[in-house]
């Protein structure tokens, strides 16, 4: 099957389960911000990993939807609460929850919505039911940990670049990863199956934050984010840390002053930019993004499942990481 | 057992599983403000019931107390959420986690915390594990709901009697009432039997609920919270739905005004309190009280359970509505 097929099958579950379901109705202020951020659009990439993690153990995408639905529920919770920890205003084009309502609802509506992806696992029996809960749990506290540290580097000059790998690893591919082993689960995988198409999943993960991080300041406009939104809000993404790394003393007690205060200079982001010009940071982080993406097309082809379903493994793949630079 | 062993057992517990556990550590930020609610104190009462729950029909109580802490971390995740939408400095006498660290912070840790507690069920097998899973998110689900029609009533004056009790139901009762339940559930209670106690448990907890209003009002001092909180903020209790159903079109403006502005004037505990008085809204929630704890005992009585646990079950009972007045 296609992506946009599942893409497609998903948003009309989505619709089915959530957006048309009476009992997701009342109190109106509370299920009117989680049917809002579920219909703001996005790629639906978590749940198509866990629909197609499904079919390719089983030949059937269908028993994994309601797994789908939970995970990207749980995304979408997390998305909630990350806006109004970040302040943010603008998702997907579209304001934020918080701003939208206020922040009472935003953390309410979050929580509501965490609690309802528990609730879809229900539709599962037995041993799936309960292997399928106890990895949600873990990605979710590790998802937790990972939102942590992201805000503890915030304040700090002193990460590492190993740091940093943790924290997108938890914030961001633990559940890349989960999404495709729930699937594997649903579809009766063996154990050495599914913790390799985790690895697939990591992998890709730490892939798919890394090309962000690097879009973030070296994309185009109609990737559909402010450009240098990163270096504006003092992000420690791997530029920085790497830049940090290799500058001249001279450069890198610059580059921390820009880093002091929030948007405090009018030309932040291009000064910033030319240091990670200078010290070719893009070519590394870009070596860093292959490095990734080599590893997870390794962990595919360990998999023993037919070739054509390598081909949509690594097409998904391909596709994601192609995404416009 | 006594109450009082319950209680002690279960803070054990906590110490070794919560306090002392290596891995709930690291993020410092995300753990320090865990470790503080979960030893801020309190009654316990939720724990206590799910192990008596447990040990009544299966002369045990050990085998309940994964859930009681789950019990437990999952209301002390509501604390803090509450705290941070009631914007409330001080809980249990203590300054509160968003006030202590910030509101990020008890964001994310509550997350943390309902997420925790999810994963001490993961101590349950097969069938126990899905029947107290599904327990739990229907009652967390009704929790939110519960939470946001506390919010919903305090912006309208056109809250009913009824609209209070479903409030309070969905925002305390339940929670009591499940607690009883998993405990019943994890002693292998009948299916009858584990919704008796389920109705024993609600009863009790609108009888508990609506205690706390009136102490609110008409306790003294030494109940540890401030005398008139509810008043000053608003809050649609009992109390004030009742005084506007009965009073005089007169009175009922001069309290409509009273209502409009947070502590807006100086007398307004004083005056609103005259108010329930001269109409005796403190006789009629007195005979709620009455009523609601009536029902639970005889909730009690229908029990296929031995004289010692319904003695056990009764003095909990009033031990629960003997609290200070």
């Amino acid at each position: 099957m296609e992506l946009n097929e599942y893409k497609s099958v998903f948003l009309e579950y989505l619709s089915e389960e959530v957006v048309d379901n009476k009992g997701f109705s009342q109190p109106d202020n509370l299920y009117a911000p989680i049917h809002y951020i579920l219909q703001l659009g996005g790629k639906r990439l978590r749940p198509v990993l866990t629909m197609m993690g499904c079919d390719i153990f089983s030949g059937n995408y269908k028993p994994a939807l309601d797994a789908a639905l939970a995970i990207e529920m749980f995304h979408n919770f997390t998305l909630m609460h990350d806006d109004i920890m970040d302040k943010a205003s603008i998702r997907r084009g579209e304001i934020t929850v918080h701003k939208k309502w206020d922040t009472n609802a935003g953390i309410l509506s979050g929580d509501a919505l965490m609690i309802l992806a528990y609730q879809f696992f229900e539709n599962y029996e037995g041993d799936t039911f309960k292997k399928i809960v106890a990895l949600f749990n873990k990605t979710a506290i590790e998802v937790c940990e990972g939102q942590q540290f992201d805000i503890d580097f915030e304040t700090s000059m002193d990460v590492s670049l190993e740091d940093y790998k943790k924290m997108i690893g938890y914030k961001t591919a633990v559940l890349v990863a989960a999404s495709l082993k729930m699937g594997a689960i649903i579809g009766n995988a063996s154990r050495r199956e599914a913790d390799l198409i985790y690895d697939f999943g990591f992998h890709l993960g730490m892939a798919f934050q890394l090309q962000d991080d690097y879009l973030d300041t070296f994309g185009t406009d109609d990737f559909g984010k402010k450009i240098g939104g990163d270096i504006l809000e003092n992000k420690k993404t791997f530029l920085v840390i790497k830049v940090l790394e290799l500058a001249s003393k001279e450069d890198r007690s610059e580059i921390e002053k820009l880093y002091v205060i929030k948007e405090g200079d009018k030309n932040k982001v291009e000064k910033v930019t030319s240091f990670f010009k200078k010290y070719h940071v893009d070519s590394f982080i870009q070596d860093e993004i292959q490095n990734y993406t080599k590893k997870a097309l390794a962990d595919c082809e360990k998999l023993e499942i037919s070739e054509i379903h390598k081909t949509s493994l690594r097409s998904f793949a391909n596709n994601l990481m192609k995404r416009k630079l």
